[in-house]
């Protein structure tokens, strides 16, 4: 694979941004991360509630579910709040959807028991694949709140089925790239978000072709990067997970960096 | 490829339930159609707007956007109506967004002018793939007022660059099968969603695992199943739009009906 | 009665627009029926849901409600959804309180049993009078779903003590006519709405004078209008229960056609 | 006509509760009243807006609208205000439309000018006819509002073409009654709001009949008792207009009592 | 202390403007109270609900809460209702919840039992000072409110504690001075709030500098003007809860006067 | 002054916390700081934008406002989003007005010119004193912005008059005491907020007695305390400002950590 000219920290073609994550960001959440791609950066807590929402209730199983937000200066030009607008924009709402969907895919409900994990995306600063970064975090997170559960005895197994996390990929040029940043992402002719486990099944595809549709050798190209892209990614955050479940909650910031 | 067993309408795994695209249903709107897929039933249509939304003025080009509902007693329990909630919910928002992309996959904006086409999705009846039905209808439906613009010298070349259509497949009991019904997408492992032009590029993929991660091999399956469909689909899509803009409003329904 | 000049359809002053009703138009729903005066055209369709509104329970009564809406094409310019406005409109409120009211009349609630039953009424095509079409056609969606739940032994004895239907009658250009299309209605000095049971009780009237008040003697001159409209009206419906408990749902559009 | 047995205040079928209004009573409106019949009353006030709604703009004509609000102590039982519910009630936008139709109808908009009147009609204590109040006193409240731009020279000329009042009839346990009280409405079988000029043109008849319909002769009844009602409503209106734009808005409380 | 210039009503720096409350205002209420404030006029009732809001259930403890709203005639310039805007602006939170922690500074809850009382204060004309107004006038309907729960025997003891009155008092040129119409209010440097109970106590002081920083010195004069005033109106309040307790609730407006 | 016995921190009664100011948190705002006083943890940006509200416009002036925000995680229990709910709760509005009016207390809006800076206050860790903390760091997110705005020549000269910070006191025990954690705050039996400007002028004083009336003496008693802890924050300000304006933005964090 050749490089793209000029990409951001002077990345190949199959090149990730720097990657870190710290965990046990946020003290009050049960689990939480700070997760940094590049620039982007997006708190991710995770909390959880001893009940379902009503529609579940009496089935003995539990609930995983994802709110999604944008801090008002993390864009270049301020985002009015949701709470201004009375509802959270379309985006907003496919993000958080996405999120939820895609953790709720390593997650046995039965075993998690009838209560419900809250997961929590709020975006510091957003330069490109906030979504994806989300997710990645999130699963940090998530995976942290279970140990706090089974250190407590509240849980006696984990419910975790494996490990998930997301990258985008895209057709920049003419060119397959991976993790596109936001400069990248504007000029795309493709834009896919792929969202895996760390055994490498598809949780999620999402592609979608601006202007020039696009071909079936191009989508396979995008795929292969992307499991290039999630196999570090969940390295970054298997030593989060261990840096975060070792009591070690107040190491520095960027313990869980990963070498990209 | 093998049968499933005991598929609506006696189809093999490859097969589409019977396709009928009614043109002309509403006649205050500039294009119309009423769609049916099996028992799926969408009412579309077209309505011109001689303006763009703010953000656009000035531009000298155009903008497409789609809105989705379904009436309350479209599904088998009542739906409660978003005006009484006060607002869309979250899966209508991810549908209408779609529709807006998926469509505006096939328009030359500039060639639009500075104006805006509606295109209104109404579910009439559901059972299963409403997001793929509006998108084919809505072609139709925006194809017919484009052909109305241009008898009336208001367009001088069809911004439209090719047709769009979209159809669902899955993983249902191990098996990819096309077009998936409401139980059977219940209980599908998989569940993709493809919209693709008519010359077979592709527009948009997505797909979903509930619960068993997807192979690479099993979603080419599905790529595979969704251009069969997709073709059937074009091919009712072409009549319905030549009996509409034929003058033939008026035609008793079922005039575009798909030999499936 | 003399002809009124350049009526549509030909009409005389007394004359309905052509009444068309199709029952059992949404097939997911317990009743429903496609109604059409002239070119306004309403879907209604009757929901039932096995409890009543918390304010009611333990009475051992039931309750039948009524919601409008116009589907966003059916006028000539597109109207907004009120999903996106977050309410429905003040008039929007009106019509779907007086069909509520009007429908009420006709239904002894304690034979009912502790459920509600919706009426939904969304219209296609808008031409003036979609409020009585409404009401006409919510009346067959709701006898055709009492007959469903008679069949099923739901109900052992009909809740309905009467018909209902209703009719518009105004004073254009100094003469009193019926059933006003849209044309007619924006010019009417007076816009009288009738409702009436099949034997002829006035279930609820409301006349509105815009500029010149109404004198009674005009008052009565459209009461005497409407109440001819409203056999024909009763006529229409008879006719179109009749064919869809019959089980001839799928008999062809058109099956409950008046002879106007 | 005979007595109905045990009427508040041993009113006769065909007596008004007693009618008292106090012109002037809220200082910071242009024109207001404080409207009592019996003991419903209600604050009418009326406010100038200097433009008229987007809609309307570069008409050269006027516009006056109506909003109606109650106090949340003015029913036994309080009542929720509409802002904490986010909207106001059915009931209300119902009432608030009633009350702008009946008042435009007395008033010449393009004499009016490019302005606005909002009446607004909030109810202090409700014990029946509350919408009626509202009219009969907003017109007050408008009268008074107009005097004080003619003073002003802002108006050359009334826009005012005649006086208009409104008053309810219904019938209960059988007999035609004049102005209801709350025991009697909720226990009317026919309820009817009768809006009438002061020349005795009818600008609005709203007659709901609820269980049994309403038979023409009875519908005779209730606007002949209608008439009579209005009729000393009117004296009512033309003594508070003369004290309030006499100068005297500090007269004492009940200055326009009628003698009813 | 030396004069002001140009007071209205000709007062002196440390001088209120006449005041008023009349008890018993409105009748629905279980208590109520008309308070003005020279030309501020605010409607205050007591509204009694015999359960208390979910949160405090089955703590034996009651509830007292505060809502403000002002007509929309109330200020020079039509103000829109909050039922219209979707929601209460910022202001009005923060207004009514001050009005409730200031009353329930004087409320053993336990006491009340397990029932909420609601304090409504609507404003009829506002000129400065409507805040200090609706909780000196709350407190009377609250008063006139326990009353009547005693003479009742739903309560056996009252609940109250003490008795609650607030005035403003600002920097206006450089001179402290007491109790700020509207156009002092308008042109003050420091505009401070001050609630205390009759025997003196301070309950909250909410001081604000426009500009110019305050020094300690006038924050002390501010508050022994506050303590002066609220001297005063205790008087006031003490008259018209003993008028309006010794059922004279129809004693002629002004029944509970003060001599300012 | 005595010790309170088991402060956290092991702190005397006129202890703060440990105080750490992190300037420059979030690179895409135009100034920020992420502000610690113990374990209550706040980001606080300033971002800009070059135009008015449009009540403001046209006058030459700036305008400066403020958001707050709790992260769902921040409290022990998740706290839903205000855009779940629709809208901003009464605290949430009230702080935000409150965080709003200090920050103007010190800026000549003249000076700032035709353009609006947006504080926002997004609370991280919350454990007492959210709000006092949200005022000091976001004066030091607008000094930062503010250096920016000079360098870039967009402004000549600072708008900043001085500085502003805030903290709480209030009797707990029946002892004065300086910055309540949560703890404390819970069981206060008064809580004061004191927002004083570096040079130690009174901005906004808020006194709350929950229960036991406040007296003048320990009125003093607490502005004392407030006065003596402003002076420490100023230092911790001053200290992180000139860090962040040095371009040391990516100074490790604690950069600004005070010796409290």
């Amino acid at each position: 694979m050749t490089a793209a000219d000029g990409r951001s920290y002077g990345r190949a073609a199959d090149g990730l941004r720097p990657v870190a994550i710290e965990p046990g960001f946020v003290r009050t959440a049960t689990g939480s991360a700070l997760i940094s791609i590049g620039e982007t950066r997006v708190i991710c807590t995770a909390s959880v509630d001893e009940q379902v929402p009503r529609w579940m209730k009496g089935r003995g199983s539990g609930w995983v579910t994802a709110e999604y937000g944008m801090l008002p200066a993390s864009t270049g030009q301020r985002k009015r709040r949701d709470a201004a607008t009375g509802k959270p924009d379309g985006r907003t709402i496919e993000i958080q959807r996405l999120i939820g969907r895609s953790v709720r895919g390593v997650v046995d409900l039965e075993r998690l028991g009838e209560r419900t994990i809250y997961l929590d995306c709020d975006v510091l600063q957003a330069d490109g694949g906030t979504r994806c970064a989300s997710i990645t975090g999130a699963y940090v997170a998530l995976a942290l709140a279970v140990e706090h559960l089974l250190a407590q005895k509240l849980l006696r197994r984990s419910p975790l089925t494996g490990s998930v996390a997301a990258v985008s990929a895209g057709i920049v040029g003419g060119v397959p790239v991976l993790d596109l940043d936001y400069p990248e992402d504007s000029t795309a002719e493709v834009d896919a978000n792929v969202v895996m486990t760390g055994e490498g099944g598809l949780v999620e595809v999402q592609a979608t072709a601006e202007g020039t549709p696009l071909s079936r050798a191009h989508l396979d190209a995008l795929l292969e990067l992307a499991a290039l892209g999630i196999e570090q990614l969940r390295a970054a955050q298997e030593m989060a997970i261990a840096v975060g479940a070792g009591g070690l909650a107040d190491a520095p910031a960027g313990a869980g960096e990963a070498a990209s």
